[in-house]
C-alpha cells in the first residue's frame, strides 16, 4: 500500500509515474469504501483522482494556492494533504467537512459550498500576490455546469482582461449535478467529440505553412491569415477570445499527458486554461453508470451499488413534487424554473409529465428568477424551485424585478432551516429575514405534509403577487396525504393547541417540536397553548391583538436567523401597534454560522429543542402569573 | 415640425427616411432643451434616437416587446409613445420617470433600473409566448456594459441552448457608465476597429472560394474547413459559438443601414444578435466629448455645456473619497474595487494617485465582493465602494465568501437611504436588512463627515472580519474636516443631546431631522434626548440596558427599511434580555416601493420627518409621565 505512506503532498514527489498510477487506484478503494460508510460526494471525487494528483506532483501548495469550486471535490485533496485517517467521520458532526475547510489544514486555502466562486477568488490571490511582489502560483479547478454561473462569467471576463498568471483547470465532466445546460455546453462538447473538427483544424495548420509557397499578391494577405487563424488553430477559441491560453482537452485519467500539459501550463504566463476531460463516478461502475445519482450519495453496499435509505414519511421535497404535478393537470398555466437541480428539487417527474413545463437553465440563479418575472408578466404561473441557500444569489432579483413589478411568481424554497452534512454553507436560514423586508411578498411554512399541499394550491390561486413557501429538508410529520387542496385564507394562523397559560408561536417542524415541550410542561402542570404561524408575511394581525388582549407571554419558534426573521417581525408589530408590555422570546438561530453534522445535532446545538422551549416557558410562567396577580 | 404629430407608433410608419432624419434631428434638440431644465440620462438618449425610431418604423409596439436594458435610454421610445408633453415633469416627484413604468404606457411592458436584466426578460416572454402559442416578436436593447454582468451572460447562455426566435439589439457604445471593462470589451472593439481584421477575412474568404482548384489530397479538408472557416468569416464568433446569428456592427446613426439590418434580424428564426456601434451624446459636442460625465446630467446651460450645481457642502461620496486617499497614503494594504462606478463611487482621484491599486470590474457585483474576499484573505483591505441597491446583487458572496470566512473586507456603502429622481430602483432602504442578520458582519452609519472619516479609519483598524460603513446620497452637514481620524470604539454610540423625557435613537441624516425635531419640542417644553445609534451591529448594549433602567420611549428613527432594520435590532434585544414595557416606536421606510421625487419628498411621503417625530413623541409622553407617575 503506497497510501499508508503519503502523509503530505511532499511525500508524492518521488513517486514514479507507474506508482502514481497505482496510488490513484489505492486513492479509488479508500473513497469507495469510505464513502460506503458515511456517504458523501463520490462521484465527483472518483473524477478527480488522477487531477489532483498531478496537481499536487507538479506544484507546492500550500505556497501555490488551490482554489477549489464548490469543494466537493476537495476529498482526495484531503486524502493526500494529511487528512485520510478522518474519512470514518466525514460530514459528520465536529468530524471531516465535506467541502474544504480552512480549520483543518494549511492546504484549505479558499471555502466553498456555494457553485462559480472559485474564478473570482483565484483573480483575487493572483491581484494580491503581484500588488506583495510574490510569485507563487494559483490555480482554480472549476466544473463546466460552474463556469455558467454569472459570476464566474464576469471574472472570466475580467481574467481576461488583467493578464494576471493563473491557472485555471476546466474539470469537464460532461455534467455538473445535473446534465448541462446550454449553449457553453455544446460548445464544451464540441471540442471534447468532434474528432473532424480537430484534424480539420491541423489539416489547415499544415496547408497554412504551404501559403507563402503559392506567392504573389496573397503573401501579405497570408501574413494577416495566420494572426486570424491561429484562433482556429486552437480548439478553445471561445476561451481564447476571453484572453486565456488554452491547453486541451486532456484526458483527465491518463496521468502522463496530465503531468505534461500541467507542467506547459504552469511555465505559461498571463491567464490559462486547461481543459480537462474527467469521468464522474470513474473506477465504479454503479457511479459510473449513473453519476446523476451518485453525486451525492448515501451510504451503500459497495458491491450492489445499493444505496441504503432509511424509511419514513415522504421528504417535503416529494410532497411538493406531487403536489405541484397535481397542480399542473388542471392548470396550464403552470411552468417549473430550477436552476441546475431539476433531481434535488423534485422536479423530474414533472419534466416527464408535462414536456417543455420543467425549464432547467443550469447554474443559474439570478437568470432563473427574472425568467420566472418575465412569465408571470405575460400570464404564466412560474414556480421558481430552489434551494433557500441558492437563492441568496437571486436575492436583488427578488427584489428588483418580482416583488418590485409585483409579479405572480411562486417560490418554492426548500431546504428551508438546518441541512445536516452538507452545513454552514447550505443552511437555509437566512431566507426569512432576505425576504421578509421586501414589499409585496407573502411568505409561509407548512407544519406537515398536507399543509405544504394546501400551500401549493394557496399559491396558484394568488394573483396578487409573488408568493413563497418554504419547507425543510426533512421527511414530512406522516400525516396522511389528503388528494384535495384547499387553500388556506392569506396570513391565517390557526391554534393547534389549546391551553391557558404561555403560547408557543411555531412555524414548521418547529411545531413538532412545540408540541414535543407542550406534553413535557402538561406533565408539569402547565397547559401551553401552540399556534402555527404558518403565514410569516403577512402576520394574523387579529390573532396577535387578541393574544395580546390576553396579556399572553409568548415563544416565537423559528428555525431561521433570529436576526429579521417571524419573531422580529412579531415585536415589530406590536411595536407599531403601541402595544407594549408583552413578555416575548425568540427561538431562533443564533448569529453564528452553524457547521456540519445531522439536524438534529444542529437544532441541539443551536437550542431548537423541546428542552429549551419548556426552559424558557418555565422561566415566563412565573412573569405571567404575576402579571395574573396583578390584574386579578 | 414633424414631432409634434407624432402621438404614437403608428405615426411614424408613412414617414419616408429623410423625414425620419428630420425628426431624429428634431428629437435631439427636444431632449437637449428639456434636459437642460430638468437634467437626467441625456448622452444614452442621444446615442439610440435613430435606433429606437428604426424599432418602431420596423416593429409594432406594444404587441412586439420592447425590453429596454436598465431603461435609462427610453427618452425616445417615450417621446414616440405619447409622452412628450410630459417631459418637464421628468424624475420628478409623480412626474415622468426617468426609467420605463408600466403604469405610464402600454408600450412599457418590462420595468428595470439594475442593469443586465434585459435578457432573461426577453427569454422568458419568448417562452411564454411560445408555450401560448402565440407570434409577437420580442426585443431586447442592452449595452455593452450590460452585457459584463453575470446574470445577462446566464441568459446568454440559456437563449443560445433553447434557440427560441428573440432579438437582442447589443448597443454597444463602446462604454457603460465607465469606460468598459473586460474581455468582453476588448472583443468588441476588436470587431468594431480593426479594419485589417475585417479585410483578412474578406480576403481569407476570396481565397477559399479558389482551393478546389487546387485540386488533389486537400479538397475533402478545404470542405471541413469551410465549416470551421465560417466562424472566422463571422466577426460575432464569440456569438455566433454562444448560439446566436449575428448581424453587424451597424451604424447606429444611419437609418437606411439600420431599416436594412433590422428587416433581416426581424425574419431571422432563433435567437439573433444585432451588433450597433452607437455614439453616446450624439449630436450634442459637450457630451460627445465627454459622455462619462454627460451620462446622467444636472441642469446646464444650452449654449456652453455648463452644469449648475448648487452650491453646499461636500456630499458624503466627497468625503468618503478623501478620506480613502488619506488612509492609502499610510496604508499600504489598502485597495478599492468599484463595479463599474469609480466616477459616481469617488474613486478616480484615488485611482489616478494609486495606480494598479483602483480595481474596476466592470459591472460585476458579485465578482467584485468576492474578488475582496480573495484579496482580504492574502492580508490586503480591500474597500469595495457600491452603491447599496447594486450591492443587492452580491448579497450572497457577503454571506458566503465574505462573512462565513470572515474576512476583513470593508463595505463603502454609497447612496444608503433614499435616492431622489432615480426612484424605486434605487434607493438603498434595504441594506440594514439584508446585512444585519449575516454573522461577523458590523454595520455603522455616520451622522456628519467626520463621523464617516472616523469610521474610515475604523474600519482600516479593524482586523477581525468584515465592516460596512452607509452613507447617503446628500451633502454632508457642513461641519469642518478634521485631518485627524480617531477610530470609534466598535458599538459605541454616543448622547448628542441630552434631555430628560424621551429618545430618539437615530442614524445618519436623520440625526439632523430628530434635532429638528428636538428643537421644536423644546419650544412645546419638552426635552428630547438623542442617541445618534452609529452603530447599527453590534449595538450599544450598554446604553441600551441604561435607557431600559430610565424606563424611556423610545423612537428609532432610520432611513431604512421598518422591516429588520435598526429598530427591530433593538426590539429583538430588550426582548433577548427579558426586558418588556418599554415603549419603543420605529420610524423607518414602511413597507411599500417608494417612486421617484427629490429625496425631501420621499422623506415626506413617508413620514421621515421632524413633525413626524414630534407627533410621536407627543403621543408617547404621556405613556411615560404616567409610568413614572405609577413608579413614583
Amino acid at each position: 500500500m503506497l497510501l499508508e505512506h503519503i502523509n503530505g503532498p511532499k511525500d508524492l514527489k518521488n513517486l514514479t509515474v507507474p506508482q502514481l498510477d497505482e496510488l490513484a487506484a489505492e486513492i479509488r478503494s479508500f473513497l469507495i469504501e469510505k464513502l460506503s460508510v458515511t456517504g458523501g460526494h463520490l462521484a465527483p471525487n472518483l473524477g478527480v483522482v488522477e487531477l489532483t494528483l498531478a496537481m499536487h506532483y507538479l506544484f507546492d501548495s500550500p505556497t501555490d494556492k488551490f482554489i477549489y469550486d464548490v469543494g466537493h471535490q476537495s476529498y482526495v485533496h484531503k486524502i493526500l494533504t494529511g487528512r485520510k485517517d478522518q474519512f470514518d467521520t466525514l460530514r459528520q458532526y465536529k468530524g471531516l467537512c465535506g467541502f474544504v475547510k480552512r480549520s483543518e489544514s494549511e492546504h484549505d486555502v479558499w471555502e466553498a459550498g456555494h457553485s462559480s466562486t472559485s474564478l473570482s477568488a483565484a483573480m483575487g490571490m493572483a491581484l494580491a500576490r503581484d500588488l506583495k511582489g510574490e510569485t507563487n502560483k494559483v490555480v482554480a479547478v472549476i466544473g463546466d455546469g460552474a463556469l455558467t454561473g454569472g459570476m464566474a462569467l464576469e471574472a472570466l471576463n475580467h481574467i481576461g482582461h488583467e493578464k494576471k498568471n493563473l491557472l485555471v483547470i476546466l474539470n469537464d465532466n460532461e455534467m455538473s449535478i445535473a446534465p448541462n445546460v446550454g449553449a457553453l455546453h455544446h460548445y464544451l462538447s464540441k471540442i471534447r467529440t468532434d474528432r473532424h473538427y480537430q484534424k480539420a483544424k491541423e489539416e489547415l495548420n499544415q496547408f497554412l505553412k504551404k501559403i507563402p509557397a503559392i506567392g504573389g499578391t496573397l503573401s501579405k494577405t497570408a501574413e494577416r491569415l495566420k494572426d486570424s487563424v491561429k484562433y482556429l488553430l486552437v480548439s478553445g477559441i471561445l476561451f481564447e477570445q476571453f484572453g486565456f491560453t488554452y491547453f486541451g482537452p486532456v484526458d483527465g485519467h491518463d496521468i502522463p499527458q496530465l503531468l505534461e500539459v500541467l507542467e506547459q501550463a504552469k511555465n505559461a504566463t498571463g491567464p490559462v486554461m486547461v481543459h480537462v476531460v474527467t469521468t464522474k463516478g470513474k473506477g465504479y461502475s454503479p457511479a459510473e453508470a449513473d453519476s446523476h445519482k451518485w453525486h451525492g450519495i448515501s451510504p451503500y453496499k459497495i458491491e450492489s451499488g445499493q444505496v441504503l435509505k432509511a424509511v419514513g414519511p415522504p421528504m417535503y421535497t416529494e410532497v411538493f413534487s406531487e403536489a405541484l404535478i397535481d397542480l399542473a393537470k388542471e392548470d396550464k398555466r403552470i411552468v417549473a424554473v430550477t436552476p441546475a437541480m431539476p433531481g434535488g428539487s423534485g422536479l423530474l417527474k414533472f419534466a416527464e409529465l408535462f414536456p417543455g413545463r420543467m425549464i432547467d437553465v443550469g447554474i443559474a440563479e439570478q437568470h432563473a428568477a427574472t425568467l420566472c418575472a418575465a412569465m408571470a408578466m405575460e400570464g404564466l404561473k412560474p414556480v421558481y424551485a430552489v434551494y433557500s441557500t441558492f437563492l441568496q444569489r437571486a436575492y436583488d432579483q427578488v427584489v428588483h424585478d418580482i416583488c418590485r413589478q409585483n409579479l405572480n411568481v411562486i417560490f418554492a424554497i426548500d431546504r428551508a432551516g438546518f441541512v445536516g452534512p452538507d452545513g454552514e454553507t447550505h443552511h437555509g436560514v437566512y431566507d426569512i429575514a432576505y425576504l421578509r423586508h421586501v414589499p409585496n411578498m407573502v411568505l409561509m411554512m407548512p407544519k406537515d405534509e398536507n399543509e405544504l399541499r394546501r400551500m401549493m394550491k394557496t399559491a396558484v390561486d394568488y394573483n396578487d403577487g409573488p408568493i413563497a413557501i418554504r419547507y425543510p429538508r426533512v421527511n414530512g410529520v406522516g400525516v396522511e396525504i389528503e388528494k384535495e387542496m384547499h387553500p388556506i385564507p392569506i396570513g391565517s394562523w390557526e391554534t393547534v393547541r389549546e391551553g391557558d397559560s404561555s403560547v408557543i408561536l411555531a412555524i414548521g417542524p418547529m411545531v413538532a417540536v412545540a408540541e414535543e415541550a407542550a406534553e413535557q410542561l402538561k406533565r408539569e402542570g402547565q397547559n401551553v397553548r401552540i399556534v402555527n404561524a404558518r403565514f410569516v408575511k403577512p402576520l394574523d394581525e387579529a390573532m396577535l391583538l387578541q393574544l395580546a388582549k390576553e396579556g399572553q407571554s409568548m415563544i416565537v419558534l423559528e428555525e431561521g436567523s433570529e436576526q429579521g426573521g417571524l419573531g422580529s417581525a412579531i415585536l415589530e408589530f406590536y411595536s407599531q401597534r403601541g402595544i407594549s408590555g408583552l413578555n416575548i422570546r425568540i427561538i431562533g438561530v443564533p448569529d453564528v454560522f452553524v457547521e456540519h453534522g445531522s439536524i438534529k445535532e444542529q437544532r441541539q446545538e443551536t437550542g431548537l429543542t423541546a428542552e429549551r422551549v419548556c426552559k424558557e416557558l418555565r422561566a415566563l410562567k412565573p412573569v405571567l402569573r404575576q402579571r395574573a396577580n396583578g390584574t386579578a
